[in-house]
């Protein structure tokens, strides 16, 4: 049965830069699942309605539809159980959904605040007219305004990793031995800032900055590949 | 074999309240392991030098010691396959090591803001009087001026709690189906916290609140009937 990921995209298509996405497309690859990629804009509800979300990643797979990136990676492991594991057992799953909500909680509001008014720039006008009138509303300030102290918030973004920091000192990968679940949803939000910001969210010293680097490299430079702005 | 655990204790030798002994007496009991705790304080560095370490949990086990909260559940899961697991595989095991760098680099630090002036009135004076003089030079400022301002602070403390709340909204253990390791890491600096202070660091309505009592109630009520100052 055939495997469809509908992927964000900006006015090039080749532009896929949804932190959500990501996540899924490294446990394909960590999978080894053959699937094309579908390129998707804010606008194209049309496309994914019958999933029953407005919103990708939406995996195909057959007849069946899965939404919501964590559901995917549940669904991919339940579904491919002879592939390598995303998750190293049941606990593994368990303590990998309390990384999703940390990354989402943690990472994705202080990286919004650090590269989102770079993002217009990369989308199709109309998504363009989107995605800035829906985030505004939403933070209640122009998007300009949400970036202008970068410099200053990026200090704390940093401290704000420690933990994961702490982690990647003592072993390459937070998923084990080798690279899992854990590690492409950590990773997600930050390859989102690199394909739409030159911004450096990362110092070259960081321990984060090399295993970022070990993502970006890992499947052939899957992600290392891709159009984006950060190229350190 | 006999199993000890040197256990920090106040003047009073019940009361028990170090974070990091807390995480191993609920995973001794988790894996159903006999052994006795030694009361131990501050000051009683001769009593355990011979493990190579000046601060408890220090566990002996035969003629074996091992110290670092860290490293004895590590060393408990390694030594007792048999009983039932603490990690639940090799995945659960990584990532309950993000847990505890999580739970240390962003629950201690708060806590300490929120508890620290409670301790000495529970100390025996000479480890009042170390504790005192150590935390203030550590720290730069007095105990007191520390928790100064714990009615405001203790808001952004629940609010960086909001990781393991979204997990807990979705079921009733961190770890998984059941409790486990990752559980007793973040226990523990709740526990230390009211084993010390009054002060509320959780609303009633809160599902951390609702975790905490389950795991207050877990083994016959092992951590709940210790000595305490917070009985909500």
């Amino acid at each position: 049965m055939d495997v469809i990921l509908h992927d964000l995209c900006g006015a090039d298509p080749a532009r896929r830069f949804s932190p959500y996405c990501w996540r899924v497309r490294m446990a394909l690859a960590h999978k080894g699942i053959g699937h094309v990629t579908r390129p998707w804009r804010f606008t194209e509800k049309a496309a994914i309605a019958d999933a029953g979300t407005d919103k990708v990643p939406v995996l195909r797979h057959g007849d069946r539809t899965v939404h919501e990136s964590w559901r995917i990676l549940e669904y991919l492991e339940d579904t491919w159980p002879g592939a390598p594991s995303l998750f190293g057992g049941e606990g593994g799953r368990a303590l990998s959904r309390f990384v999703n909500t940390w990354s989402d909680a943690v990472m994705m509001p202080a990286i919004v605040r650090l590269v989102v008014s770079d993002i217009p720039a990369h989308l199709a006008p109309e998504d363009a007219e989107y995605f800035t009138r829906t985030r505004e509303a939403r933070f209640g300030k122009p998007l300009a305004a949400m970036t202008a102290d970068r410099e200053g918030t990026v200090e704390a973004f940093r401290r704000d990793l420690h933990p994961l920091r702490m982690v990647l000192r003592e072993r390459p990968w937070l998923s084990g031995p080798t690279a899992g679940a854990a590690d492409y949803i950590a990773f997600g939000p930050l390859q989102w800032a690199r394909c739409v910001s030159a911004f450096p969210l990362l110092t070259p010293d960081d321990p984060l900055h090399a295993w970022r680097g070990r993502l970006l490299d890992a499947f052939g430079g899957l992600a290392r590949q891709a159009p984006a702005e950060d190229l350190a």
